[in-house]
C-alpha cells in the first residue's frame, strides 16, 4: 500500500507538462479523482459554473500555457463540454479532457445509472470524441499508467485535445509513480529532406533577386513552439511580414516592418501587397479558412511560394515531408540573412523612415498608424476643445475600437469574441507584447469568456481585457462569478449592440431572431459578485469609456464590466466584407 | 415557382404533429430557415441564450405538448446542445433536432469553413449523434420531404430524438406541400400474442384470488400516451398503486388509492409494502435505473408479476410480443374490473375511511398526509403563537419542501432538479392536477431552468414552479432572460445551500471543489430583466417563504425568483439513503 494512486500519477504528468491548473465541475463520479487534485501541491482546482465554460477555460489555459486540462463527469458532463473540445481540436489547442466514469464492475454489469443512456452501454461518448481528439483511452488499472503517458504525449506532439476516462474505483487504483520523464518527440524531420528543402528554398530565393520576400505568419507557428524563430527569420532577413487573422499577435505589431493582418482580398490593402506582390513569400504555418482568407480571396502564385506546414513543406510544386515547422524555419534564417538588406522594399529601407506607415494602410485598418489612435494614446496631444468634442461623441464600431486599442498595454491577453469585436479589434495594430485570442475557425460565440479566466489565470501578473458582443456574452455568462470570486484582475468590454450583429451582418438586419433580451451589464457586480471587489458600468460616449478603461488601470483584484452601447446596425468595414461573402455562400448550392 | 421550400414543409410538418414553437440560436447557416420559421402562422420562435439551454427548453416544452423541436447552427450550435438530446434520449424524449449546415457546394469542396473542424469532412456531428437520435437525415433537395417524413415518423412512433441536417441552401430549395398527412404508425400488436397475453395475466390473477392486486407506473406509460388507459385501470380494480420517482405525477396522488413513490428499499415503506407485497404486481412502463430504484433494492417476486413494456410484456416468465403497452394495459382493464372490491386492502376498503394515510407513510414521506404540511396549507387551523413559531423557524430541507407542497395548486407544472430539490419534493404528495417533471436518469443539473421556459410556453395558462439548487442554476442561468423577457408567469426557487449538496451528501462534504461562488439571486431581475416585471427576493424562515410564495401567486406576467437559504449539510432522507447507495457503487471495481 503505497497510497500511490492513478490519479496521482496522471496529475504528476500534467504537472510534468507544466499544467499547474485543472479546469472542471464536480460530479459523483469524479469525486475520488478530485480528492487527488485538491490534494497534490503542484497542480489547483479552479471550479467552473457549468462544464462547457469549464472546457473553454482550460482551452484558455491552454493557448497561453501550451497544454490545459479539464475534468468533468460522464455523460452529462463531458457532452456539455464537448463543443470546446470540438473547438480545441479545430482550432489545434493541447487539451486533456479527463472523465470520471461510472466504476468498472457497474459497467461490466451493465447497470442503468445516472449519466449513461440507461441502454447498459458505455462506450458511447467515447465514440462521440473519436472525431475531435488525437488519442483516447478508457483506463483499467493495468493500463491506466502507460494509456496515461500514450495519451498525454500523443496531445503534446500533436497539439490536439486528448480523451482519458477513469473509471470511479480506477482513479484511486494503486499503481507505481513514474521511473522517468515523459519520452521526448520522436524526431520528424528527415535530415535529407530537410537538406533538399533547403536546397530548394536557396535556389528559389536566387530566382528572385530582386524583389522584395515577405512572411505570413499564420496560428501554427505558436501552436509548434516555432514564434521565436519566426522572429529571427523576420528580423535576420530584415522582412517585410504579416500574419493571418488566426495568426494575429504572432509577431511585433508595433514595428514597422509589420505590414498588418492579412484577409486576402477583404482586409488591410498593405498587408495584401505585401504578401500577395512579394517575389516571394513564406507562408508559415498558415491554414485559410473562409473567415480567416476574406472566403478564400487569397492570389499567392504557388511557383513563388514556401509554404511551411506542421509537418510538410512545399517549395514551389515540390513537397518535403517528414520535415517538422521549426526546422524548415530554422533553415530559412541563414538564407535570408545572406541576403538582408536586399530585399526590403525601398520606403522601408530606413529603419529611421518607418515611424507612420498610416498612408499605406486600407480602410479599415486603425492602431498605431492612424492618427486618432494616436491622438487617443496621448490625450495631452489635443486640444482642450477638440478633447471635449472627442468625448461627448457617441461611440460606434470605429471609435469604440480605437478608444480600446489606445488604452491596450504590453503584457495584456486581448480576447475578442468571434463577432464584431472581432473583426473591429483584428484590424488595429496592438502594441508589442500583447497576446490576442480569437477562435476565428470554430468561432463558437461567447467561448472567450470563459477562456478570459484560463486564460489570465495561466499567466499570474498579465491583465485580461475581454472584449464581446452582448450576444455572445449571454452564452457563458456564469463564469462571471467564478471571475469575481477569483478577483481576476480582467476587464470585461460587453458591446451592447441589442442582439447579433454578426449575423444580422449576413442575414435578416431586422428580423426579430437577431434580437436577444436586453440585460442591465453594469449590474454584473451586484448579482454575480456581491460582497466582491468590482467595478460595473454602461457608457455611450468615447469619454465615458475612456474614463472607464482608466478606472481599470492597475486593478490587481478587480473586474471591471464595461456595458459599450453602439449601434445594432453598424458594423466594422472588415466584417461587412466577410459577412456579404458569407451570404453569398449560404445561398449557393 | 411556387415559393414553396423544404423549410415550410418541415414547418408544416411539425404543425401536423402539435408542434407551435422552435427553441434555438440563430448562426449563419440557419438564417434562411428562420425566416420561414418566423414567416409560418402556426409555428412560433423562441430564442435562447445558448443551445444547450434551448435543447432543454424543447425537451421540457416536448413533455407536455408530446414533441418538442430545437434549432442550432452546425459545429458549434449542435454540439453544444448535444447534453439536451442525449438527454431526451436516455429519458424517452420527443425532440426533433434540426441543423443548419454549411450550403451542399462548400461541403462537396470539402471547403475549411467556419463551425467545422477544418478538415473538409461535414459528416463528424451527423455521426456524434448515432448513439443518442432515433432517425437521421442530412437532406438534399431531392430526398428531403421523404426524409423529413421518415425520421420525424420515427421520432413521433419511438419516442425519441432525431436529427436533421439541413445545408444552407437546401432550406430555402422549393419542393411540392405534403399531400397527405403523415402515415399512421405501424400496428406493433399481434392480436394472437394480446390474446395468450390476456389469458396469461388471467391466470395469474386467478392463481392469487385473494391477495390485492398493485399497479407500479413508470415513466413509458406517459411516452406511449397510456395514461388514461393506466387510469382507467386503476379505477376499475380499485387498486392501490404507486409510481417510481420517474413516473411521479403520472397517477392522482391525492387519492387514498395513492401509496406513495416507490423506490425500492430507500424509500417510502407504504409505497414498497404496497408494490412488494401485493398478491399480483402489474409494473407499467417501469424501468428501473439506480436512482429509480435505491441503487437497485427493489425486490419483486417475477412469478407474481405482469410487467408491461413499451413492444412487449411478460406474465412470470413468458414473454409476449409484439405487444404494444397501450394494448397491454386496455387488456388488464376487464380482467381487474372483475375481480373489483375483492383485492382491496382491507384498511381502505372503505373509500370514507381513507382519508389519511399518514400513520403508514416512511420517515421520507410527506405531502397531504403530514401534519405539518396540512397546517402549512391551512394556516387557519393553527393558533396565532403556532403560527407565529413556525414562521420563524429558519428553513431547513424539510420545512422547506412542506411549505412549497403546500403553496402549489391544480395545473401547476413542477420541475424539480436533480438535486436536494428532486428528492425533497418527489416525497410529497401533490395535488391533482400538478405535473412534475425531472430528470432522474440523465441527471443533468441546471437541466429544469429552460425547460421551464418550455414546459410553461407549451401550456399557455398553468404556472411553472421551478425547484432548483443553487449550483444547478448557476449552469443554465441565462435562461432567467428569456423568461423575463416573454413574462412567464413562474415560480423560480434558488435553494441556496452554497454550492453541490447533492455532491457532499456522496463524497467529500467539506471539500472545495464541491462549493460554489455565492450569487445574489434576489437581484436576478435587476440583472437579467430590466424594466420587466419581476419579484425577487431571499428568504431564510418560514414565514417568509409563504409570504414570497403567497405574492407570487395569481401572477400572469411575472417571475418571481425567490432565494431560499438552507444548511448547506442538511439533506432530505430519500437523498441521504441514495447518496450513501452511490457512493458505494463507486468504490467497488
Amino acid at each position: 500500500m503505497t497510497g500511490y494512486t492513478v490519479a496521482d500519477y496522471l496529475l504528476d504528468r500534467l504537472h510534468e507538462l507544466g499544467v499547474d491548473r485543472v479546469f472542471g465541475v464536480p460530479g459523483d463520479y469524479t469525486l475520488a479523482l478530485l480528492d487527488h487534485v485538491v490534494a497534490h501541491p503542484g497542480v489547483a482546482w479552479t471550479g467552473c459554473a457549468n462544464e462547457l465554460n469549464a472546457g473553454y477555460a482550460a482551452d484558455g489555459y491552454a493557448r497561453i500555457r501550451g497544454l490545459g486540462a479539464v475534468m468533468t463527469t460522464f455523460g452529462v458532463g463531458e457532452l456539455s463540454a464537448l463543443n470546446a473540445v470540438a473547438g480545441a481540436f479545430a482550432e489545434h489547442v493541447p487539451l486533456v479532457e479527463i472523465v470520471g466514469s461510472p466504476a468498472t464492475g457497474s459497467q461490466a454489469a451493465q447497470r442503468i445509472v445516472h449519466h449513461s443512456l440507461g441502454d447498459g452501454v458505455f462506450t458511447h461518448f467515447l465514440d462521440m470524441h473519436a472525431g475531435v481528439t488525437c488519442a483516447r483511452a478508457a483506463l483499467t488499472p493495468d493500463d491506466a499508467t502507460a494509456e496515461i503517458d500514450r495519451v498525454l504525449c500523443t496531445v503534446r506532439d500533436e497539439r490536439l485535445p486528448g480523451y482519458l476516462v477513469v473509471p470511479a474505483e480506477v482513479a484511486v487504483a494503486e499503481v507505481d509513480p513514474p521511473d522517468a520523464p515523459l519520452p521526448a518527440a520522436p524526431p520528424e524531420t528527415d535530415q535529407e529532406v530537410l537538406s533538399r528543402f533547403t536546397e530548394a528554398a536557396g535556389r528559389l530565393l536566387d530566382a528572385h533577386p530582386d524583389g522584395p520576400v515577405a512572411v505570413l505568419g499564420g496560428l501554427l507557428v505558436h501552436r509548434f513552439g516555432a514564434t521565436s524563430v519566426l522572429e529571427n527569420l523576420v528580423a535576420a532577413g530584415g522582412l517585410r511580414y504579416a500574419t493571418t487573422l488566426w495568426g494575429k499577435s504572432l509577431l511585433d505589431e508595433s514595428d514597422p516592418l509589420f505590414a498588418g493582418v492579412y484577409s486576402g482580398a477583404a482586409g488591410d490593402q498593405d498587408a495584401r501587397r505585401t504578401v500577395e506582390d512579394a517575389a516571394v513569400t513564406v507562408l508559415a504555418g498558415v491554414q485559410f479558412t473562409d473567415l480567416n482568407s476574406g472566403f478564400f480571396s487569397q492570389h499567392l502564385d504557388r511557383a513563388r511560394t514556401v509554404e511551411i506546414d506542421a509537418e510538410m513543406s512545399s517549395v514551389g510544386d515540390e513537397l518535403f515531408a517528414p520535415l517538422r515547422l521549426v526546422d524548415a524555419l530554422q533553415a530559412l534564417v541563414p538564407l535570408v540573412t545572406a541576403i538582408a538588406g536586399g530585399r526590403v522594399p525601398a520606403e522601408l529601407g530606413d529603419p529611421a523612415a518607418t515611424g507612420a506607415t498610416g498612408s499605406t494602410g486600407g480602410p479599415a485598418t486603425g492602431g498605431s498608424g492612424r492618427g486618432d489612435a494616436t491622438a487617443h494614446r496621448s490625450p495631452a496631444a489635443g486640444t482642450a476643445t477638440d478633447d471635449d468634442a472627442a468625448d461627448a461623441a457617441p461611440l460606434g464600431q470605429q471609435t469604440l475600437w480605437d478608444t480600446v486599442a489606445a488604452a491596450l498595454r504590453t503584457g495584456d491577453i486581448v480576447l475578442a469574441d468571434q463577432g464584431t469585436s472581432f473583426y473591429g479589434m483584428a484590424t488595429h495594430r496592438l502594441p508589442r507584447g500583447v497576446t490576442f485570442l480569437g477562435q476565428p475557425l470554430w468561432a463558437s460565440i461567447g467561448y472567450t469568456l470563459p477562456a478570459l479566466l484560463g486564460a489570465t489565470l495561466a499567466a499570474p501578473g498579465r491583465r485580461g481585457v475581454l472584449l464581446i458582443g452582448d450576444g455572445a456574452a449571454q452564452m457563458t455568462v456564469q463564469e462571471l462569478g467564478t471571475l469575481f470570486a477569483l478577483g481576476v484582475p480582467a476587464v470585461v468590454l460587453v458591446v451592447d449592440n441589442d442582439g447579433y450583429t454578426v449575423e444580422r451582418a449576413i442575414h435578416g438586419p431586422k428580423q426579430p431572431y437577431n434580437d436577444i433580451p436586453r440585460w442591465d451589464w453594469s449590474r454584473a457586480g451586484d448579482f454575480f459578485g456581491p460582497g466582491r471587489p468590482s467595478r460595473s458600468s454602461r457608457v455611450t460616449t468615447v469619454g465615458a469609456l475612456r474614463e472607464a478603461l482608466a478606472a481599470a488601470e492597475g486593478s490587481t483584484d478587480t473586474v471591471t464590466v464595461i456595458q459599450a452601447a453602439v449601434p445594432p446596425l453598424d458594423v466594422p468595414p472588415l466584417l461587412t466584407s466577410i459577412a456579404q461573402a458569407a451570404a453569398l455562400a449560404n445561398s449557393r448550392r
